[in-house]
């Protein structure tokens, strides 16, 4: 199925903010004063660059927001693939509110199907291996749930959404435990039945003790391609393995071809660069 | 003089958000089922490449918010210059909470940072020419105030902070009012005192006119080398010169070499990469 | 071109708050206990004194916020000259709803059109003179956006709308950095090029030296006529000629003599009078 | 015993909103460029004007939330008697955030001790008779609670603080019941027993069919002092009386010598001018 | 006349909260998942335990910001009886919508139509008597004001809503102020002419006490029948008279014999059990 | 370990919700009244009935809140076992703080130590089976994360905080999706490595498919023992069982005899009752 939208109740809360703050006190002081109340304009949000579109409802909704005479019609909704040239939506109406939305609206839609796109590259340079790629929790303050939508339209799968819905032990709880069983031994008295316990190991010793106290998932960071085809064939499907450490575009397919199940890399979120779109004004 | 940091009144809801969104229902399951509440420890934040230091009072606080008996101890302030290895701060205190909000402090640290590293580096750039380097609204929704306060750590000037503070007449609000002239007469007349008006040009004819309406300053936007420097010549020092468009490191130099007095990029605020900078265990 | 309405997004939470502040805990208990679910009501609001309207969007939001079902007209918008009587705009609909919406209502519009009535008597007491009228930053905490927009609406310009969008060097700014050149210098290289720098001046020697490091408005405070004619010769069209300090409807008139750009007056958003404005009802 | 202060729960968020609306996006520009960090300075808030304190809590938080450094100390307690010259506060630390945060909390001050001040001059004009001074819901939105502290501080006395905690019958409440019994007879089983009922009357009729069907107040609407009078004598005690309607301190006397227990005014609170304070540098 | 409900403006908020509160950061990943985005379906609210109804609005418009496309249609209104098997009110649309806020409109209907319920049975138990029935201050955090509109459904009557729109004196006011008369003289000055004060007194001298210094209520705490009939003579009509302490089901009757005119209990809004109420699926 | 608290950025909102919700406009206007500002009391919580507490940080921040000068002292910290007239914190200090606090205090207190109590009884009643006690989403709108906390300080584990936290399919669910082998295999695709899947099967076939999809837990509903013993023996280890659906005290030993790992029960949050504690002042 495609991926479902997230709900209107969460992003509405982002696009007024963003859209306050670019408004401020005054408004749009030039528009205001250059544009007169009775224009229209038919624009359309057209890709500059090939790439993923995600965000696109947080750019329609900026529109909305700032003129509900504003009308857009999607043509390629989030998810789509994009070649240079091709119209993502329709927007319509009111000039003045086009021209007070619009930085908004292309900050989220740029912004976001830069993330979408960058998944989607990492997704393709392991293409033939079972490897799916995975997000973190480095995150842009306060647009977790929307970069975390955007991976999953960039084909991408989701890691953790916070602290609270799964257990990652750590080098440093393993060393406040007093060990990795120890630390797997509190977190499963700990928590609730539908929580999963994954582990980040280092080693392979690590990883065995890890495997003998029993985990859902291993992360298995900064290991080279050789050791990590060890450890995959060590955990023998005991666990869901998790590749993970400054691992690239170029570095990803030699990763994925150690047969691990995850390929996890923070910079989808936190240092994917925004993918070109424009709005053009048709009229 | 030092950059002044930004008011706590003004970073403290960031951090809250972003703690609440990591910390979600349940808080840090992880941490509060393997961590003894007693235990204690000494950390650093530490550069692992170069750059320049932003985001480190919401760093900080994200930590001290957590838990108000951890201690932090700035080294190397907003706006220093990084070497590989190089201690930011010390965090000290309650492990639990130093574990809890590590992801959080490090997202703004790493994040503003490299927009700071990323001016800086434009800065460099354009040695020795007097532009300056200036940011754009192209910023991530909710963080325009601390990105832009990582650009003048970095280095660089602010450009307008949202749609009110200045007047920027682009080319629809040009072809809204029938010219530049007409545009430009508007809004000197809807606007105080205190607003700059700026236009945005295509062409030396385009320029032309807006200099001869009258502007503050004047954004030339996507011109060759060449064509900058006869619009620099053109202006003759009766409005500040902007230059805009797709410029790049590598582009940056030529386009300093007009004699532009400022120099505009986009890609600071929306595509920066993070800095790389963690958290290491001392005891 | 009439003063634009302020954004929907930028005025509803202020509605949305002031309503709530007045339903309290239990909403409306007169009417809820008295009034007939099924009642509905023709009214109108009217103006019992004559002035400008302001702040009737405001109003109007109220009423259709407390009950969607309430259908308002607007017969003179903001900006409009009134005469006692004069109707302002028709809501009619549920009567419970208007009822319990009244207040609110009420009180947004007879404030800000109070602030639009004031400007307007000093806009006219200048009249034949270049001097604008412009407010101040002494606003009521909270109503910054919307007093400043009645401001325009009664034929005022706008000053700052906060610490941030100019900046404005004042005696102990100049104390602070040794003297009125070092503060313009340090002023200028510390904001962006869109930031106009705005001197306060006691003297014709301060003027003099604030002239000579340049800026873009000077506020000449509490200077007689005299004074600020020989002022603004100085100036001599080199900057914006702000007049200040307790300047009054009987004493603006020589103020503006003086050939001043601006006369700028804290009393038109902190001490205006209410416009007495009613609701009628008609059936 | 002597006002008690709001409590800071209360009050806090206003004097955040009023700070964080007047340092938008990128604080005080002036200051941060032209104002050392480490310089301090030593002030103090004077009265210009004789009249009352109000607001001083929320003026001297502004100070503490801009920079928690600053230290306050009050001289003339919320409440206080101001002759010109006399000193309300004294305020100390470094010398950014004072200058940053004084137009906040001059505004909080100015604002409610106008209200404070006009409130203590129509007690002084009722002296020597029984009538209470009271305010109305022609409130600043946002800002009731604060006011109508003012009110109590200038020696009035608190009526309605919202649609929900007592009971006004008015005119179109009446009509819509179909009579002032009909009214009250509703009102009483559609609230608690705590909850006292008021009805407003325009005539001496209306009073004795209120009477007859059971009241706790009274609000004589536009009556006359004649009327007045036997309006009171009409009550004989049974009710609280009210008198309202355009009462300034020229009528109030007329109408306190009536006999009235209380007479409300709307002006205390909608259309008080502010009092003059200073912010005073001493070094 | 029947309960008005409470303004959309008052719930909404409410209603929000608890749907983000449940969506989280990744909204309903089992129905997102699982349910194809064009299903329909056709359900419908229905009790299964006899009762009655309260919190519909709040559960419909749970349904409805979930998705704009659900409708929903009430049957039985808040207020009504309920036996099993009633339909309270259909809800068709979109499936996954109404999936998703399934639970969040059952947690209001289920608590509130509890608290409607427990009210209504404790009516019951005093019918034949004069004495209603009221809530207190012993509410959930949060939903004070639906939870009193709940027991207002239920046929019982409202204490206060708050610390601020009623003088409650109780035992430790009473000795902080050094008697009862001292404690009531204070409250009469302090307060405003719209406020009621009530007294809780323990024995008969107590209330003699309070009597002498004229009250509007007594709250007669924790005295069996005896003396709750002989405080009622005491009373004469006086004042109000609660009874209040430990009342249940059983106790209530011989309570309201003493012909008391309020008994009040805490358990009916913080220990309520919820009403069984479900959502059936037809299709 | 302890139960760790939750972190203070968590609950300070709700806390200062519910005082802002009991303070109003006009704050505790009978303590301000009466009771006079330089007052002290020296106060203690202390159990009425036995139990379990929760909520403690809550009730004490609720004083802290109120009044910085006011201390606390926790005797029986969240998780004890309270016997009737135990001591819980004592709290002293200023008595206006104190008694204007004190009701949202205990609001939370005994609310939530009730739901720790009840979940203690439920424990209580399947000691020495295996079976652990587990919550639903059945709980009071906007305090789940609180509720879910004093589910775990009563001794019982929890289910999913929310929608987005782990797979729950039920048969609204499977119906869409044509079957529970599709339902589990599209929920698999669907969400992340680290989200667990559990499904609701009324019939032990429901339940033979379920396990042949391949499940992390199964939630066997309305089964009686029989049929719960059956279903534990089909298991067989392969996934975590959870009994539900109206299971009592009465009802649970026979249930937890089956051997199910999980008995989940609504009430713990939607129905039970408020624990018995109140403020005793000594002085």
């Amino acid at each position: 199925m495609p991926i479902p939208p997230l709900p209107t109740l969460m992003i509405e809360p982002l696009v007024r903010t963003a859209l306050l703050e670019d408004l401020g006190r005054a408004g749009d002081v030039t528009t205001d004063a250059v544009v007169p109340a009775e224009m229209r304009a038919a624009t359309a949000l057209v890709a500059r660059k090939a790439g993923v579109v995600a965000g696109l409802d947080l750019a329609l909704m900026a529109f909305r927001l700032m003129d509900p005479a504003i009308e857009t019609k999607v043509e390629r909704p989030d998810g789509s693939r994009l070649a240079p040239g091709d119209v993502i939506a329709a927007v319509a109406g009111p000039m003045r509110g086009i021209l007070s939305a619009e930085r908004v609206a292309l900050n989220f839609l740029c912004h976001l199907s830069g993330v979408a796109t960058a998944t989607a590259a990492l997704v393709e340079a392991v293409r033939g291996h079972k490897a799916r790629i995975t997000c973190t929790r480095k995150t842009m303050p306060g647009l977790r749930a929307v970069q975390k939508h955007a991976v999953r339209l960039g084909g991408g799968a989701n890691h953790r959404f916070g602290l609270d819905d799964a257990v990652l032990i750590k080098d440093n709880h393993v060393a406040a435990a007093g060990g990795i069983t120890q630390a797997i031994a509190r977190a499963r008295t700990g928590v609730g039945h539908l929580v999963k316990i994954e582990v980040e190991v280092d080693t392979l010793a690590q990883l065995e003790e890890a495997l003998g106290a029993g985990i859902d998932a291993v992360l298995l960071d900064n290991m080279g391609p050789d050791t990590l085809r060890r450890a995959v064939a060590m955990v023998g499907g005991r666990a869901v393995t998790e590749a993970s450490g400054g691992i690239t575009l170029e570095t990803a397919p030699a990763v994925a071809a150690s047969g691990v199940d995850l390929i996890s890399a923070g910079w989808l979120t936190h240092s994917a660069p925004a993918l070109d779109i424009g709005l053009d004004w048709r009229g």
